[in-house]
């Protein structure tokens, strides 16, 4: 990463080009809660639409599935959550703010005054208390006929209740999977870190079925997997690790976890869990609906409950990712810029077509055509508002891979002058083989890593 | 509509072929909350694309926006429908069930003998009582110090609220929209009928901000524009009819409103509404947050509160009309087949590829070939399972619009029949064009209305 990149710049420039702003701001706000704007929600989508490509589209051994936010609550007893998803808690008695007893390191007691930043025993804690992270409602109008629900905390369990469904309907026996894509929600305190850890999130979880004979070697599979997705989308491999669980740290229902982690300006932090749950969730939910979730395989008669495999993604964390690997800052011709490397299949918009001289009726004609052509094949946006450097960094800052400019020699020669965002190279083609030229060049784009 | 489809029918089909399943079905169920099978999944991604096409991508003046299913609660107070978003709900003090006052006729009182249908007046039932439909929730760990706050009923309050940071980023100026596509939750007494009403359920919601004096004729342009969309989309002209609001039918915040209606099994019923509501919305929160959310014209200086007109779709309840639009059934040969002609734009597959003796090596390996070249440009299934005819039907229950078969013929003569869903005609063309020619007979296909 470049040593450029901090936090405080990923959250300005996310605001200022409208990725992403506050939620509810104004009114004051609602911590750690986010919304996306129009860039956001293309790179948004672009991503979800790369994790379904490559589980779902591009494969015949998993199958989609988009299951509820609310569910019945016995999912959750079944689970473990109710009892088990739990945070340890601790109050400090000064301030009166709540922190995770786990996470104390990265306090900031408000009692603490700022003067004496060593003196932090003024903070005067309880004792740690588990809370849930599930947030509660209640379904039916009045409280005394309703029914307790929970908002899902994961979007895995929703996976779990329906394999009989799906798995009868697939007509697929394992090793097959059932991939997801959802939002889940968290009643965490979270220490602020941006869209890193929200209250509201969309998780990519994809729940893969196997003989419990080969659980182990699909779980090596789907590390190495889900490891060169990211790099296959830009991310620079010396930003990427993958690091195994200690056997104190595995979740009740895992007997191996590695984390893919990626080194945000926080540090290396998780961006994606692979766990080999066992048959910890299929037995779960067997014991608890009395309805078997198991294979029978219809030749053998071979019974048995398949093991899963759980590589489980966030897509506000990978967009963090995506946004923080792509940062750049560098001085031009003796002015500054600002500009994401985004790989062009993530960049929210792919090409830009920029008129010289919007005045300029004839100049805007043709810019206007060759635009409207572009769209047809790519995310095209057309720019006319402001001076020509403007137009650019503007481009540069929201990651668009290529500016076409339409000037008085295109009035002249019909060609156009293409831009390169990374290497700032300009060369003129013909305005006829324009929209050709920008899809075999995108092509090319990403095949080439980003400069380390 | 053909006679033959009914709501059973629908609810059948969508299980049977894994578009819809009872949510929490292995723990009895949770009242109107379904989740979506794959070729659901790809049903829904179809129709949520095609209206983002249609509202942001083909447009130059709406952006997109995905705010946040948890909002401020002030955002809410401010909207009004923390005092007005109500039902008048009836408790029957025989059977015990709570119905919706406005809905008695299609109350099923549960104290009615079932021998005597007419006998109605067992039901006695108390004065109405309004309910809120806000699903409420805590945000903190703990009761004494959370923060109240509710998922939100519809997307639309988190456009109002992000106007300004919108407007100031997109430098657009009225007539501009802000598109949004996302959950919403309601805590209603529904009637049941499968997805057309549910407790949780996706919004395709775009408000558009115009100068006050244009409100009305860009409404009528949202009427006409919202309803060519649906019958781009194959829906026959004669099962939709548009129905303006009777003026004591209008929501607080509404001074028009037109509903596009389809004709579902269970009669006319809202697909979509159109509102004009006028500079409601943005006033208010304009009042509440002490933001000023109007339009400052840099030329002019003029300041004004835009007027909204909102296109607001439901997701599930278009999915729904598309299903039962497209449902037939026929008999060819003396055998029946349930068919489902949907559009080649939304069907979840384009194209099949069939071996026509899957246990001939050279034939299944031909096929593969052809699946792996199709699937690069149209989503594409390969099915070796069961007999032809099992395979043809299958791919008519889900709406494939081309099957294509490889058989003995094949390695003679490089030729593959391709069979034609809705007119059964099949013929034999070359294996090296079949891309091009499946391409080609797609295009055409959308073109192609609906036998009436």
């Amino acid at each position: 990463m470049p040593d450029v990149v901090t936090m405080d710049k990923i959250v300005s420039l996310a605001r200022r080009r409208g990725f992403v702003f506050p939620s509810s701001e104004i009114y004051g706000g609602l911590g750690s809660v986010y919304d996306y704007g129009h860039y956001g929600v293309l790179l948004k989508e672009n991503v979800k639409a790369r994790w379904l490509e490559a589980m779902v589209r591009e494969r015949d051994d998993i199958v989609a599935l988009d299951s509820s936010v609310l569910l019945h609550p016995r999912v959750w007893e079944a689970s473990g959550h109710v009892t088990g998803f739990t945070d340890p808690l601790v109050d400090c008695r000064h301030c009166k703010r709540r922190y995770r007893a786990d996470q104390l390191a990265e306090a900031e007691c408000g009692a603490r005054p700022s003067k004496h930043p060593g003196e932090t025993e003024l903070c005067d804690l309880t004792e740690p208390r588990q809370f849930n992270l599930m947030f509660s409602t209640r379904i039916g109008p009045l409280e005394e006929t309703g029914v307790d629900a929970y908002l899902r905390p994961e979007t895995a369990q929703g996976i779990f209740v329906n394999f009989k469904n799906v798995a009868q309907i697939a007509r697929r026996k394992p090793p097959f999977g059932i991939a997801q894509i959802g939002k889940a929600f968290r009643n965490e305190i979270t220490p602020g870190n941006f869209i890193f850890r929200t209250l509201e999130f969309e998780q990519m979880e994809m729940e893969f079925f196997v003989p419990p004979a080969e659980a182990e070697e699909w779980f090596r599979y789907w590390v190495e997997e889900r490891r060169s997705w990211y790099l296959r989308l830009g991310i620079r491999e010396s930003h990427l690790r993958v690091r195994a669980h200690d056997p104190d740290e595995l979740s009740h229902y895992s007997s191996a976890t590695s984390d893919i982690e990626y080194l945000f300006p926080i540090g290396w932090s998780e961006l994606e869990g692979i766990a080999n749950r066992g048959a910890y969730d299929l037995g779960a939910h067997t014991e608890a609906s009395g309805t078997k979730l198991e294979w029978v395989d219809s030749d053998s008669g071979d019974r048995y409950t398949p093991h899963v495999v759980e590589p489980a993604a966030g897509v506000n964390r990978s967009l963090l990712a995506f946004l923080v690997d792509a940062y750049d800052e560098e001085e031009v011709a003796g002015r500054e810029r600002t500009v994401l490397r985004l790989h062009p299949q993530i960049a929210p918009v792919k090409v830009a077509v920029l008129p010289l001289i919007p005045r300029n009726e004839e100049i805007a004609s043709r810019a206007r055509v060759l635009y409207e052509e572009l769209r047809r094949a790519v995310v095209a946006e057309y720019d006319d508002s402001g001076q020509i450097g403007r137009r650019y960094r503007r481009q540069d800052e929201i990651g668009t891979p290529y500016a076409l400019t339409i000037d008085e020699q295109t009035l002249e020669d019909d060609t156009v002058t293409i831009r390169d965002r990374d290497s700032l190279a300009q060369e003129r083609i013909p305005i006829s083989g324009a929209r050709a030229f920008v899809v075999d060049k995108l092509a090319e784009k990403w095949r080439t890593p980003k400069p380390d």
